[in-house]
């Protein structure tokens, strides 16, 4: 297929035309890049369970149809007006959420919570002018988050895409564009299946001694032992809350936890098993809406401490290229997370693994 | 009066006889400090709304009669068996909470939250042998936080003793050993009238240029500006959730926020008005017993950070001699928080000052 910057490419795209229903495989129409806008041909794309939980849209006002995918690695096919970071050819990730470098959140050296390009899942359009730049038979298809990259061809906002080392392996590296990102705390942004290896592995990296895994699903223990949990406690085996059972085992509490699931009952245990004078605990898993976190002050006033995150306090322009180019000296093994290879005529079958809980990431090559 | 280190010493000291009744200056004994105790001459002492909430007994199991006291400063007059830290002479200032330097908070860098000698408001009696060291006519005189500093002498675990400069005013300096501590953020260990204060005067000194105080008490700004608040805002005088209030008077939420009464509403606000992505709200009032913190999860999950303290987070006998060598040169201004002084024969009216709401530190001077 020839393109120039300027024309609508055809291509193959995974259509979801309904909430819970098979993809389908169509040839869509790509919109060139406008202002601030990239085109990207991805090469490899993952499936994350937030794909998932739109495409089952339960309690969300459904969107569709809409193309999904937001972990992918690709090259950029043209720019848009204004585009000066990345250029025809850069290697680049698609990020969920973006980074404008103008606000003050992009600015603060703390936040990555920018306020032009925080991910919006409502939002099914570019942000510059409110429309899509997928058709097909002249009538729009709703983007996913920014990104939509199961499509052979997408377009982002600059301000969402990370360019790496055109020599880091697109289809590994692909998997930071979401999933995975390490530091001081191994975090992750969204409600994946795979939160708690991520912890693990980070926690692993980070030299603790013993990490210990909390689920009620006692088969996940043997795959969380490759990712370095060296313990495992299922609360259906206990009595007393699990935050005790914890304490118990610890004499007094654990330095750090870290809760994945976003429910709002594992956060409360996260946050009053850790020891006081020095525990900290940190939020991954997104709540429900009508939540509340609830807990006894003194157990905030006895030195422990409580915090959110979002993204693993990653800047996705600034700090994932980074990562790109130091994930191997930082000793974390990306391969442990691909379970699984599909090509994208079979990309149902990637939603089957997840659906049924086979699989941490299966990657969805393009070029098949 | 002429004592050795073995013998018991007769001085005059404030009993509080009953709840809420005023002190009575009683000739009492005071045994010679035991194992890893020390007596000290008090020189000088200051009352704390602490002494004024437990003296009260509401609420509380009643403890009388009673010593308290526990802001002051002294001088070694002897030491028990194991003692070696400090000898007869040293000057002092007696801490409510205590370093043992052996357990794992006091291991810890993070924590001052010791095992042996933490807090504990209940317990009237020094912890080697369960006993009182004051009686009068041979009946037992309860201790207060291990320390009791409204009498001339007191005897005092080792580990609740900060040895310090001896060229520091000991008239002044005495207020450094619970009200007031400072650092990265100023904070304060207990339930006191100047909490606020101490935490302007914190924010100020750390460059802040905007320090906005929240009370229900408009007539408290006059004062609060001498400590460095910049503008105020009364809750009563809005219809609508403080935070919300701030929120909008900040573009957001504020940086940090530092809740200081103890009202669990309060600290809800002081967590819900700061802006996320970098915001850290700190807690240092002390909860009633069956508050509960309750917010939206997902005000953490934005990157905001929830965290309690004790003491400043400083270690008594590590760092509280370093804050008296350096107070001056980190800019505290110590004199603004000291309003009144009496002699001791007159420590009633300090607590007059207090119930009236007019003093923020009385200084009561033992050698009148």
């Amino acid at each position: 297929m020839s393109s120039t910057n300027s024309q609508v490419i055809r291509c193959k795209a995974a259509v979801a035309w309904e909430a819970g229903k098979p993809l389908v495989i169509e040839e869509v129409e790509v919109a060139p890049p406008q202002k601030m806008e990239v085109r990207v041909k991805i090469l490899f794309t993952s499936l994350c369970h937030t794909d998932v939980y739109f495409w089952e849209a339960k309690g969300q006002t459904p969107l569709f149809p809409r193309i999904f995918g937001h972990e992918a690695g690709g090259i950029v096919e043209s720019v848009g007006e204004g585009v000066t970071e990345v250029a025809p050819g850069d290697h680049v990730l698609p990020v969920f959420t973006g980074e404008c470098k103008e606000c003050r959140h992009c600015k603060s050296a703390e936040s990555n919570m920018c306020d032009l390009l925080r991910i919006n899942t409502d939002r099914g359009v570019m942000i510059g002018d409110g429309k899509s730049r997928f058709s097909k038979d002249g009538k729009p298809i709703y983007h996913f988050v920014g990104t939509s990259t199961f499509s052979e061809y997408t377009v982002v906002h600059v301000g969402c895409l990370a360019k790496i080392n055109p020599a880091a392996p697109l289809d590994i590296v692909c998997v930071l564009s979401c999933g995975i990102s390490t530091g001081r705390l191994p975090l992750i942004s969204t409600r994946n299946v795979d939160e708690d290896d991520v912890a693990a592995e980070g926690a692993r990296i980070a030299g603790a001694s013993r990490i210990i895994g909390v689920d009620l699903n006692a088969n996940r223990f043997n795959e969380a032992k490759k990712f370095g949990v060296t313990e495992f406690v299922n609360p259906k085996d206990h009595d007393k809350p699990i935050q005790e059972v914890l304490i118990g085992m610890t004499d007094g509490g654990v330095d750090r936890s870290i809760e994945c699931t976003g429910n709002v009952s594992a956060m409360i245990s996260a946050f009053e098993c850790v020891h006081d004078g020095w525990g900290v605990a940190v939020l991954v898993g997104v709540p429900n809406k009508d939540d509340a976190f609830k807990t006894h002050p003194m157990n905030l006033l006895n030195e422990r401490t409580l915090k959110g995150t979002f993204f693993g306090n990653y800047k996705p322009r600034t700090d994932i290229p980074v990562v790109v180019e130091r994930y191997k000296e930082m000793g974390l093994e990306l391969d442990k997370f691909i379970t699984h290879r599909v090509p994208f005529s079979e990309i149902n079958k990637a939603f089957d693994y997840m659906l049924r809980g086979e699989s941490i990431r299966c990657i969805i090559t393009m070029d098949d």
